[in-house]
């Protein structure tokens, strides 16, 4: 064992003795930075599991202390490495303003060059200069700095004086619920509620704003659930009781214990983890089946996140806030062999979440995941063959603890080849030749995926390359329902407030409340370079002309360039159909149409809340299923850059009412992925997968069809495949 | 070769001996019946190329006659075999009204039993009495048959009064084009476009109806195409010549040329077959990839057509009009055991086309594929390892010639198991046990496929099965566009009507017309029974009181029991969201919730043409995504029995219209998918697929998820497989 990591061991036994002798309970799991540990779940154990959650991270830090350690960057929009981040903070702590105090560091993430300077680096070329955003909290303000790494010095930094606060750190997870055990009110309530202490499993819950109220202070409210019996608590919630914490003062500022007689549910069965020799369901067994590539995948991973797949080219990496972020995206012209820009940069840019349920324990319930906690901060390591199939590569995110040390979220993106007995193209006649002509083509693709975990809910990112110039962009939805508790057993049960009922009984005693998810995917699409046009070519009805045709009516094409961002608002509506194309005016094909791709919409829902029900102020950014700005590179995240206990003062509804000029300009789609979501019984006491998505297409962008000469598989690239077993 | 087949090699000497001597330079390919061959593309061509068709055509002959001539059925909804079909025709010869004539048979397919009788059945049982249904025509009216084969007789017989006529034959489509070809006008116009006879491809298209010129007669409207250089005739079309052709008395109607002028486009690089050692895509190869399962699929096939998977049990077979037909759906409850119907039958009832050009040559091209072609006539093997993968099983279609005779059509239908590396359920957390918990199952599915190929467009019908109980039904399209000639070769020349260009440009003198496609399914849905109904829950926002809450807004589930079909005659909205349940109101779970299945669009278009555009009285059944009618056996073709040349007095819409009870009864769901498509260069010469699905999702009919106890897949499941060339 080498000698940082058998003084980190020492250190560590130490810490548990001590602990031990403390009267405390209770004790965050997450210990931040140099454990190295994932932050992202500060759940609650009792001492007596402490040991054994020590020694689990303890193991974890062995294995991964030395990866990473000597990665250095190769390309301008790499992540920030270790040695940087570990820069970054000796840069700051001799910082003035922060000498002497202990900044609480919310974001420090890679500055990222302008975007003519990316544009401009070729590999080879020495990288423009390494930044670091930051966003620390300091006596309670909200500090935005630019640190230059190579100058080794703060380049920009000011105080935020709107509304909202950055992303909870996990110590400030873990504060919540301390100060929550901590409390004696809560601990009698606890008591009465019946429920007992090694079995309680309290979560952090952001709070929206809802009115001054709220407002100059960062709070979280803490609710709890009971283990006993299963991992799955979250079926099992001792309903109504929230716990308002002022983070910053670590105490509480209101109990609210609405749900006296309400029992906790029972929970029976609701155990997903996996039991080899439980019963199996009732149907026949499945044989095995896998993606099988005897000479391997076909992709390329290059300087640890420069993607390279048949016509594609990409830059990945692992963001603390948006997850999963595809940059550069070029695909090769099919004719030329020329490499053409599509996408500049494309990621979910917020998640909202809101609940449907106006009373206390539940009204504020109206999650921003992305801006509150982070879709990459929330992502745990993906389960091989499961997740993510045999062939797949897996890559890490190297993510900042609130004092400002790194971390390694270990194999949180996965990337591999798919085929799923799918066609790219086919046809299929008697041809005049004599014979039959059966022509088919494989779909082949390449997918990047990341599961973030916020809490109950699982949602899986996708971003799906297609040869034809397609991208597939698709989220998966799993993991537990929120649930409420409720005397009630069946749904003809005589109980009060039955009219009150906010989403049907998935369980006895347990209610599935009716709710939303809000995806707004920011796509800086960059067709052939920055000087792009948004089109909307709509569909209309036109009539004909007495006389002229036994036809009555037809459609026609309509072509609307957007001037400005008004124009580019756009509801979708069935019977009122367009496409929607980002072009590049300057760049025709041989026939004089633009280049382009379109966004294409699949199944989606709108939020219908008022605009100026706080939630939905918040969250303007879906008062549209789409939306385009001009290019502007702090304008990133739609529901604001300090998101947090925000009023709804800087989202992307906010920047676009100045209706800025987009035609021949550089500019960015948003594009919303809505899904309303009335539970039910299937998806106790864990959901199967729901699934949503969109598309970005090639229109007039190829010349003609890029793929009319792919091969068909042929019987000879088969391989030859034995049960393992067999061996 | 047995004496049979000798015979009829013999025979077919002679044929083409004697075709040799005649002056004709044509002939149809599709010579019926006895032959055996596919009947689905009655191309034509030239007398020294026919030598060559014709010992491709015996070729096939001798590997296929010894297929299903021993079948029986199993199954009282197994299609009717060989020997029944011939039976069916045995019949019919000594059937007082068709002695001595000559019907022609467009139409004859099993007449299902009774629902109740085919519930009540079990294997074992002997089967209902076998009946046929057929559709003849005979001196210009429309006979409609039933026959009864254990009895021997005819048990009813209408004439059609109506309007309309049945599928057409390959022996219409080849009279038609025979008829152009011998048209000594036509000839003369071909000349002067400077195309070559052998060179000239031409096919038949349905004229749908347009007022009282074309009533009261069948007529097929012909138009051409140049194959010179190219397999893909349809990128060079001979713009603007129509030829009219009264197909009963095989003579020319009318002869349109408003094409002068208009060059035929040249089509190069149009060809789509694969050439080996062609020119590769400017992309890097992609590795072999295959969907391996070492110890063979999971799935049974039982007497033909039983498919039995996982939790699934459903008939599957191939109908001449419907394309693939699913029927007797049903899944096996997790907890009970139980087999629970979910649906009674389920298949695509109508494919409606339209093209948005008035002019000449496109006004009627309006098809309904289905109604007037055949989605199983017009299915053509699937190619195995590209529409198929490697595991895949493969299923025949038994059809009927225009003589009454059988024919078999190889594989047109494939099973197989699918893992896409997708995620059935997934959950990460740091539990509070002290480990971290990473549960995620794959998705396994089912996929049952067919593709029709109606001249130039193939669609490809999954239905894909889900061990957690969901349906997805999907189409892909493919093939090539109906493209128009032009003289334009530039978005910016100058030419007259340049306005009204009803499409883009996709190559020089090509215009890609801007069309629809409306695929309806008829979905007889059977919860738990035949005891339904059908429920709109609709989302709905309140608004809270003042005080009540710090919301403002939330969203409540609101039911709705559809009493009447109006009730269930639903348009999609966007801001008027809704479910769309159909459940068994007498099957409660333990919870008190109705056991159902919902309906959940994906993406979807919808139908702008005016309600009274003749194409649209036809297809009227589009007016609406969503209808519900109560189950009446008769009911089954949403654009009427006889669609061809009908003025839509018989279509779901017609029916609708009575406004019949449908709650508590046996209901049947007709869904909508529609896709509008405005053309780009990426479709030429041939169209990368484009999707669109729609799902049947359990909604409390499973008292929780049924799938928590799915196993993950093992290491120790995983294959070991080796490139073949490697051996």
């Amino acid at each position: 064992m080498e000698t940082a990591t058998f003084l980190r061991f020492s250190f560590l036994l130490f810490i548990v003795l001590f602990l031990f002798a403390q009267p405390w309970y209770w004790y965050p799991l997450s210990i931040p930075g140099f454990l190295g540990g994932s932050q992202s779940s500060p759940w609650f154990t009792s001492k007596d599991q402490l040991l054994q959650k020590l020694l689990s991270i303890l193991e974890t830090q062995v294995n991964i202390s030395e990866e990473h350690v000597t990665d250095v960057p190769h390309h301008p929009l790499d992540p920030l490495t270790i040695q940087e981040i570990n820069k970054v903070r000796s840069i700051l702590s001799s910082y003035a303003p922060f000498v002497n105090s202990y900044p609480t560091y919310h974001t420090l993430s890679l500055d990222e060059p302008n975007k003519s300077q990316v544009l401009a680096w070729k590999k080879g070329d020495p990288l423009p200069p390494r930044k670091a955003f930051v966003i620390a909290l300091l006596n309670d303000q909200s500090h935005v700095l630019s640190v230059d790494l190579d100058w080794g010095q703060v380049t920009s930094h000011a105080i935020n004086s709107g509304s909202g606060y950055p992303l909870l750190t996990s110590d400030d997870m873990s504060t919540a619920i301390q100060v929550t055990l901590s409390n004696v009110e809560f601990d009698e309530t606890i008591r009465e509620r019946g429920v007992s202490f090694s079995d309680l499993a309290c979560i952090p819950l952001s709070t929206g704003w809802y009115g001054p109220n709220e407002e100059g202070r960062r709070i979280i409210k803490v609710q709890c659930f009971s283990s006993e019996g299963t991992s799955n608590f979250y079926m099992r919630p001792i309903e109504g009781l929230t716990v308002t914490v002022d983070v910053d003062k670590k105490e509480v500022v209101k109990i609210s214990n609405k749900g006296r007689g309400i029992p906790v549910p029972k929970g029976t069965n609701t155990d997903y983890r996996y039991q080899p020799d439980g019963k199996a369901p009732e149907m026949e067994p499945l044989n095995p089946i896998s993606m099988e590539q005897p000479n391997g995948p076909s992709f390329k991973i290059e300087d640890g996140h420069i993607v390279r797949w048949a016509n594609w080219v990409f830059h990945l990496k692992a963001d603390a806030r948006a997850g999963l972020v595809i940059s550069r995206a070029m695909v090769r012209d099919s004719e030329t062999g020329e490499l053409r820009s599509v996408m500049y940069r494309g990621f979910p840019s917020e998640l909202f979440v809101p609940y449907m349920d106006p009373d206390e324990a539940w009204y504020f319930k109206s999650y921003l995941d992305a801006g509150e906690f982070g879709l990459g901060l929330t992502a745990m390591s993906l389960v091989p063959l499961n997740d993510c199939p045999r062939h797949a590569y897996y890559m890490d995110g190297i993510f900042v603890a609130s004092d400002g040390k790194p971390f390694v979220q270990q194999k949180i993106i996965c990337v591999f080849e798919k085929y799923a007995g799918d066609i790219s193209w086919r046809h299929s006649e008697i041809s005049p030749f004599g014979s039959a002509a059966r022509e088919a083509r494989p779909k082949v693709t390449l997918v990047t995926r990341l599961a973030a975990t916020v809490g109950n809910y699982d949602y899986v990112f996708d971003w799906e390359f297609q040869t034809d110039g397609l991208i597939h962009i698709k989220v998966a939805l799993s993991g537990m329902l929120m649930v409420k508790g409720t005397t009630q057993q069946n749904m003809d049960d005589e109980v009060s407030n039955k009219d009150k009922m906010t989403g049907p009984l998935v369980s006895e005693n347990v209610i599935g409340v009716i709710h939303d998810h809000y995806i707004t995917y920011h796509l800086d699409m960059d067709i052939d370079g920055t000087n792009n046009s948004f089109v909307k070519v709509s569909l209309v009805k036109l009539e004909t002309l007495p006389g002229e045709s036994p036809r009555k009516s037809y459609l026609k094409a309509e072509r609307h360039v957007a001037k400005t961002e008004k124009d580019a608002q756009i509801k979708l509506k069935l019977y009122d159909p367009a496409e929607f194309h980002v072009i590049n005016p300057s760049r025709l094909s041989r026939l004089g149409n633009p280049a382009g791709y379109k966004i294409v919409p699949s199944g989606n829902d709108a939020s219908l809340l008022d605009h100026n029900d706080p939630p939905q102020l918040r969250s303007a950014f879906t008062n549209n299923q789409i939306w385009v700005t001009p290019y502007n590179r702090t304008e990133l995240w739609a529901g604001g850059l300090l998101a947090y206990q925000s009023k709804g003062d800087d989202t992307l509804a906010v920047w676009s009412e100045r209706n800025r000029p987009i035609e021949e300009k550089d500019i960015t789609l948003w594009y919303t992925l809505g899904i309303h979501h009335i539970p039910c019984q299937e998806d106790y006491p864990i959901m199967p997968t729901v699934t949503a998505g969109f598309d970005l297409k090639p229109v007039n962008f190829f010349e003609r069809n890029p793929i009319l000469r792919a091969a068909p598989i042929l019987e000879k690239d088969l391989p030859v495949c034995q049960p393992t077993a067999s061996f």
